[in-house]
């Protein structure tokens, strides 16, 4: 029996080097052993029809048949996260002069982050490898979602966090009990001594370290999701946050994956890429049109993007210029901007990442980068209440009154 | 033409008074003109089945032909709450020792409590009534969804809220825009200046005052969710938070429309009402044997639920008596205690409201009052980020380390 056979990891097949395609077994494998380049799964997706998607639970298992997990993977003790709402935002659209716009809104999963996605699928893929903690470095929503999911799952977790991030996310993290270690430094320190851990300690699964051929592709749900909302049809443009990149590169993924099943019609759409102006080395290495990436120092009140080396980089370079995209970054004030137009036009308060994305968005469209006639989604990828901070100096109430109508006839507000 | 056939309003064809039974016409009314008595709306519900709500949206507009709203409602601009997880809480239910538990997540709507779905419907019927503004009183929740909603629907917000609710709960209302006022004084003292208001400002639909007929019809789609969900069956035992008390005679209210639509099997089922022991005005009539609740003047960390004088409070006597339920009430510590218990068992993060729910169903079962080999459904109907302060203090990192293997070594967390 092959070491394949006895992991059921669903239909996938086996892990390739994006480098130099060398393929591997599935297993706890993350980088080639020849050219240590990042693994990724392959699969074999016969069989896979719009059907057998409707068929399956309003969540991201109904895209079983696509990830690398057990195909029972519903039934085991999980935070069963996604098909959150793809919101129709004709207000947001109206105000910018855009004709037709939507949000993937993924504050609405279980700890309101996108990162419910990849941990799920990283919990059931770590499982089936043998690991007994779930473990990550973290700018805070994974560190929310790993600790939530390990709870429900009744193993022990292990999160590691910068020990400046936001209180939302340090206390919204430590609730769920399990071991929560703060770090002094940022996080690409923070990651580098998860990368240390993940050699020593065998039976910890860090998701987004020695897992993450795995938990990269729960982001792919994100893109699925929004190719069935539309109706089994893909977007024209599409804007999505950048912080190690993963999250775009997959929805690209994602696109290509449901062109090649035949489950939505092959024609052209463009990726665009969001970061903020204090975190942006992706977004300075396209306009400088190079094909690696700088690392830098971050510093953006966008502390869930504040990945200052980024480890997919290069592929999302690849997958902008391959669709006809563009990267672009904005300032903080920018962010806090946005935050607040999505708010006042849509009802959605979005975190940070928000923001940055709504922000790059309306800089592309003001530049005449992103076409305002075409159909364009942007992702939504937290919640606005894990970043308070950054909104609190500019969302403060109308006034403050006495108990009385005389009171409120004197604020002038009627 | 009568004035019912010129409001589309669905299946609802009356108002009608609880206490005398007079019947008027649908409209912007709330109470009786006889007897001051609370209205409520009356329907003609022919026609529904499990296939035509099966066959609708995947919110809580899948029951509009069970509430006061336009059939079409689900095409106008709305949050579109509804349709958040039953969780089965395997952990839980083994730390406690019942048989079989579930919890019905509602921090998963758009503003993260279950205010988005009283406010949905009230909104939809604002809308019909002719109101041009969106306004309520809030303990915090409400004031979220009512903002929320109201920018989503391009239309004004006006939001009343004590100046000392929480600060998570204000920032997330500022931000969304709109009239937005703090009052010196208790939601008692805020929810009598809204009365005044109301009485003055003819375009104001405060949903919870002068609208609330329909707004409270909102809250049977949490008791349509659980059974449906449940496999179209009513549980057996299920505990729920009080404030005004409309949430639980409202799910009573949907457990009997889907017996007498034969949508589920008429088997008894029993009603738990909880409350803080800091705001416990409903709990105390309970155990006192009283038919009539005496206000209180509140000061418990649920915040949520310090309502001192609940409009409902009589109402959920007697469906908790009729029932066969109970009444309990738990201290601030329970609360902490509780809400800490749910997210490390089952990685749900409730707020104050969701650890006072659980804390009365613990406080209840070890007191053989709830049955441990009964079907059990619990209620978290808000979001433990807006709560933060409550947990703060005990919800702590394991250890904060620099960030080398040595410094975690020697921290003894492997
Ligand atoms: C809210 C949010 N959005 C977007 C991202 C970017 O994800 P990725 O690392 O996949 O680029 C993150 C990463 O932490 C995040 O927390
Ligand atoms: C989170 C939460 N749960 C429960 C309730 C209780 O609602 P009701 O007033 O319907 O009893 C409220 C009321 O504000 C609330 O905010
Ligand atoms: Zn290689
Ligand atoms: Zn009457």
């Amino acid at each position: 029996m092959s070491q394949n056979a006895a992991r059921n990891l669903g239909p996938a097949t086996a892990l390739t080097c994006r480098e130099c395609g060398e393929t591997y077994d599935l297993g706890p494998r993350y980088a080639c052993e020849l050219c240590f380049g990042p693994l990724e799964v392959s699969y074999d997706h016969t069989g896979v029809t719009r059907e057998t998607i409707e068929s399956g639970p309003r969540n991201i298992w109904r895209y079983r048949g696509l990830l690398p997990v057990p195909s029972n993977v519903a039934d085991t003790p999980n935070t069963e996260p996604g098909f959150t709402r793809l919101v129709r935002a004709d207000n947001l659209a109206e105000s910018l002069g855009l004709r037709s716009l939507w949000v993937k809104d993924d504050s609405g999963n279980p700890t309101h982050s996108f990162k419910d996605r990849v941990v799920a699928v990283a919990l059931a893929a770590a499982r089936e490898l043998g690991f007994k903690v779930l473990a990550c470095p973290s700018t805070g929503n994974l560190a929310n979602a790993v600790a939530a999911a390990a709870a429900r799952a009744g193993i022990r977790s292990a999160v590691f966090v910068p020990s400046d991030l936001e209180r939302q996310k340090i206390i919204t993290t430590a609730v769920y009990g399990g071991t929560f270690v703060t770090v002094d430094g940022n996080y690409d320190d923070v990651n580098r001594l998860a990368s240390e851990l993940a050699g020593e300690q065998e039976d910890w699964a860090f998701v987004n370290v020695n897992v993450r051929p795995y938990y990269a592709e729960g982001s792919k749900t994100i893109g699925y999701e929004i190719a069935e909302q539309l109706g089994w049809r893909l977007p024209e443009q599409i804007v999505i946050p950048i912080a190690s990149g993963s999250q775009l590169t997959k929805i690209d993924k994602a696109f290509q994956e449901f062109i090649r099943l035949g489950l939505v019609e092959d024609r052209p759409y463009k990726i665009f890429g969001a970061q903020a102006t204090g975190c942006s080395p992706v977004s300075a290495a396209f306009k400088a049109g190079h094909d690696v990436v700088q690392p830098v120092k971050p510093s953006t009140i966008a502390k869930s993007l504040a990945i200052g080396n980024p480890a997919d980089g290069p592929y999302v370079l690849d997958a902008v210029r391959r669709t006809g995209g563009a990267i672009e970054d904005v300032s903080d004030e920018e962010v806090v901007d946005s935050i607040g137009l999505l708010a006042r036009t849509e009802g959605i308060f979005g975190e940070t990442a928000g923001g940055v994305t709504l922000g790059a968005l309306r800089k592309l469209l003001s530049a005449g980068v992103l076409d305002p006639d075409a159909e364009t989604v942007f992702i939504n990828s937290g919640d606005g209440l894990k970043t308070l901070d950054a909104v609190a100096p500019v969302a403060k109430p109308s006034a403050n009154i006495a108990p009385t109508l005389e009171a409120f006839r004197k604020a002038g507000l009627a």
